[in-house]
């Protein structure tokens, strides 16, 4: 196939193009980046523009613009694909535990080290360079496409789902497509048919109206971080489950015949320890590693502080102390309701001694993808074509919303098509993309496209 | 007494020094401000030689340096006094709560705002004056002086005891007075006669080995922060206790004279809330809020922090989690015993899903002082003088290592001559000194060092 050979030889090029879309520190959730958020996105829109694409521009919204692009050069009964991406990139923090620079990407063997390398710019950028594969070999794709690249995954979305509701009509298409997960190993491709979605919620525990010093006034006044680490002691039980009381009142249970398809899925519990880098897993009694971690909700704190926490020592009892924490959810929970239920529980155990408040940040919700759809069969061809191996389908852990969000919206079931591998770390220091990956997953795009226009 | 009378006249020109003093950023915990700290120490030795002093020194130490001075042209017969204080201050954050800013001095209605008013440069100033006001009305004090003033009392004093003990010979003295503590109320005048001692040392708990997507992990790893909070959640029972095994064991205990002297001061709970800022107190039960905060042995979590703790929203499972942890002890507890009591609690509470160490800091012990010495007579006598009201004996909640390091080198007993007020902010933002306090303290000093020469 012509487009496939095109692919191949210029590997080169698309990696070096990709590495420049890497150099864009593209933080959404940090406002000092706002204008490398700008350069991002235009710099895609030009890419978009140079791979064929008729219309491609960056839309404003009320937050981070969304990269729009189309290109309905394919025969009206073809199908059409709305294909959905991500610029922004997380935090690069702890800096001083990178390796390499984070925005000086670096190739080390195989591997390309940059923060956004996986999550998401590499595997987004996948489906620019197919097209441009299809456009300068064939001319065109095989089918109608549709791009949707926004700035604000990082950050939980929130223009994401007003832009959708708002241009409903211009979105119109039969299946929606997204490359940001990951495969089980470089040489074992698998499909993701559930997400977790996700309620991250700050919380602020407020003791003594100014900060004192705890000479004078400790054992005499509650000190705030004391009472927040009784709070997050109580937010497990001894069997790992989460003791928010209705939290998991809406859980869609695991059926026994999906336990014993994911109890097939290879899992090798002494390398995935040294991936996570423990010597022990943890975590709700009666689920395996691999259930809790996709198919289980669970609760993390992501960031806790209070009181003196620089270099040296204050002897202070301090005002105030937070914490972050997110939960990840699965179907039917819903992120409103579960981050009301968090509040609540933590307003009923707080002591009489301090105040609560708590703020919902984002939110998003899981879902679960149908396995026989022509889209989901298109996808599972393309990978066993471009690894020779056929795809397993497995749940992620992680949270895309936009899955749910294009379900609800506008009536579009989600192929997560991820060229990622799990030991990606993506969100840590060190994240990279495997180039082999890179060069395999533009060859899957062309044969998903190529199948899907055949059916 | 006419060194009175000079220093009624003079009040204008010592405030307007002390501001000055005040405005140098000595902050000892903070490396950047090493040179503010030469500066402060340098300042203070220019204004002992300015005072009278013959001699007056800046003496290097291992860390920052002592400010030394002496005058011994009072009768080989009259008491020699060794006055200590320290030249060095808390750090000012968060400097968002300052009304003024921490290192403009600025005078309001009877107050004067800055960080080190009161602990310890505006306190520690009163001496200087005072013998200043010898010099210009009799020539020189009635009394042998030798001064100590340290720049590190903030970081727990590590130079301190090593320069005692290699000048032992030099500081050779009847009695040491330290003004570093406050008196009741404004016009109620009070001398501590027992100070706490201090424990302070760092908590590092280990999860996994690199930052981890907690979407990806959660809910399989055990997330340091969950466990470090546990662990701190546990530090206290139900009583308000102090749950680390063996805690209690050398404490020695309040006797029932003494329960009902203290039950004795004057103390407004109402009032004591609201200067803490809380709607009610908390603690040790079986005991009152004065036992409590200075007659009991407490402990605070004065930082804690671990995983993503800027603005915005991060979904990281973080390798490690902090807490920094003080102890007030009372006699008859060892720093260093209980530093090791709460490590080895610590280790043994911990989850075997995570690895934790603790580092010591530093600590120094508590004190308790006679009450019928000369020393002591002449200052209840000097108080009584210059505040017209018999001052009230109490214990107090803070640590001043010194008085057990002097009695443990030197064989010297501190009468500890306070004159801030319990509303300071000592350590909090918005710190101050009353400034007829600060008048009043140079006369009390005045009428000590006359009391005591005159016995």
């Amino acid at each position: 196939m012509k487009a496939l050979q095109y692919a191949r030889t210029n590997r080169h090029w698309f990696l070096g193009e990709l590495q420049e879309f890497l150099t864009i520190p593209s933080i959404s959730t940090q406002p000092q980046h706002k204008a490398d958020m700008k350069r991002a996105a235009t710099w895609l829109r030009d890419k978009l523009l140079a791979a064929g694409f008729p219309r491609a521009e960056v839309v404003p919204t009320a937050g981070y613009p969304v990269v729009y692009a189309q290109w309905l050069a394919a025969a009206p009964t073809a199908p059409t694909v709305l294909i959905y991406g991500h610029y922004d990139v997380q935090p690069p923090e702890p800096l001083e535990e990178w390796r390499t620079p984070p925005f000086e990407p670096t190739i080390i063997g195989d591997d390309l080290f940059a923060r956004g390398a996986s999550d998401d710019k590499g595997q987004m950028y996948t489906y620019v360079k197919a097209i441009e594969a299809f456009k300068e070999t064939v001319g065109h794709p095989p089918i109608n496409v549709k791009c949707i690249f926004e700035g604000e995954e990082e950050v939980g979305s929130p223009s994401l789902e007003p832009f959708i509701r708002e241009h409903a009509g211009l979105l119109a298409a039969d299946v929606a497509v997204a490359s940001d997960t990951h495969i089980l190993d470089k040489d074992r491709p698998s499909i993701v048919y559930a997400v977790r979605g996700l309620a991250f919620v700050e919380v602020e525990v407020i003791g003594p109206d100014h900060d004192l010093h705890s000479g004078i006034f400790g054992g005499a006044v509650h000190n705030p971080i004391h009472a927040l680490s009784a709070m997050i002691a109580r937010l497990h039980d001894e069997n790992g489950r989460v003791a928010i009381p209705g939290f998991y009142d809406r859980v869609r249970e695991l059926d026994p015949e999906e336990r014993a398809e994911m109890a097939r899925i290879p899992f090798d519990r002494e390398v995935w320890l040294r991936e996570a880098g423990v010597q022990t897993d943890w975590g709700e009694q009666g689920y395996t590693i691999l259930e809790r971690r996709t198919a289980r909700p669970t609760l993390d704190v992501n960031g806790m502080w209070g009181g003196y926490i620089q270099d040296g020592t204050k002897t202070v009892l301090p005002s105030k102390a937070y914490a972050k924490i997110s939960m990840r959810l699965v179907p039917d929970q819903k992120p409103a309701e579960i981050a009301d239920l968090l509040a609540a529980y933590l307003t009923a155990i707080a002591p009489p001694t301090v105040r609560v408040r708590v703020r919902s940040l984002h939110g998003g919700e899981g879902a679960i993808i149908r396995r026989d759809s022509p889209a989901m069969k298109a996808a599972f061809r393309a990978y066993t074509q471009s690894f020779g191996q056929e795809p397993i389908f497995v749940r992620e852990g992680g949270s895309i919303p936009v899955v749910a969000t294009f379900q609800k919206v506008l009536g579009l079931e989600t192929i997560l098509m991820g060229f990622g591998l799990p030991d990606d770390r993506l969100h840590s220091p060190n994240e990279k993309l495997h180039l082999p990956n890179f060069y395999r997953g533009i060859e899957t795009v062309i044969h998903f496209m190529t199948f899907l226009g055949e059916q």
